[in-house]
């Protein structure tokens, strides 16, 4: 089995680099910085279907794309999710939160409608965390 | 400064076991099997202030905890979220959802009201994930 996005994610989100292990998508929503990471590995669903090298490469992987987020928006608070109720593909949201973002103090998980960036506004925000993630 | 678990914590959590990183706790409700990890590093607000080998450490805890939740309750899905928007202090929620829970498939967090558990089955579902741990 070959590894390729889920349709949804695809569909959902723009490309932001390729990580050693994972894929780091930009969702398309500007209501909330909001990240995502999907480890390249075929049929994988839960965190446990990463093998213990895979694991600790995701979670520096979160750590890294988490600094450079805080970094870039200056959030009050970091979201760090892995749940795939939805699209069963294994990612792992890291959402950058404020105080006074449309879903503080719930989960952006399930929060209203999406509402799409205009295209210039997300390229800059792509292009400031290329900037900012360590070479 | 000396780790204790915050106020919020201690009230809506019961004790299941100490892990080498972590306190594992049993969230008091009942509609979700629902774990906590809360890593005993004081000051700690996000996955980025541990060190990285804290943070490896933390991984495999997750791991760790996640396999026994999905052997003893046998869950269609794991969720795996770090948020703390309302409790700061470093904690990470393991939770079991099924296709038929109360939020599925939004998330946990936010969803209504916690049922607390009777006495008896709370520590019945505690004993049985002590015996599954791993020693």
């Amino acid at each position: 089995m070959t590894f390729a996005l889920a349709p949804r994610i695809l569909a959902d989100t723009a490309a932001i680099a390729s990580l050693g292990l994972s894929e780091l998508r930009l969702m398309d929503d500007a209501r909330f910085p909001w990240l995502m990471l999907v480890p390249r590995k075929a049929g994988a669903e839960e965190i446990i279907d990463l093998d213990a090298a895979e694991r600790a490469a995701l979670t520096e992987e979160i750590a890294l794309v988490s600094g450079a987020l805080r970094a870039v928006t200056g959030c009050d608070k970091l979201n760090v999710g892995a749940l795939g109720n939805i699209v069963r593909q294994l990612h792992i949201h890291v959402v950058a939160r404020f105080e006074r973002d449309a879903a503080w103090p719930g989960p952006v998980w399930g929060a209203g409608q999406a509402i799409a960036y205009e295209a210039a506004e997300r390229d800059r925000f792509v292009q400031k965390l290329r900037q900012t993630l360590p070479a």
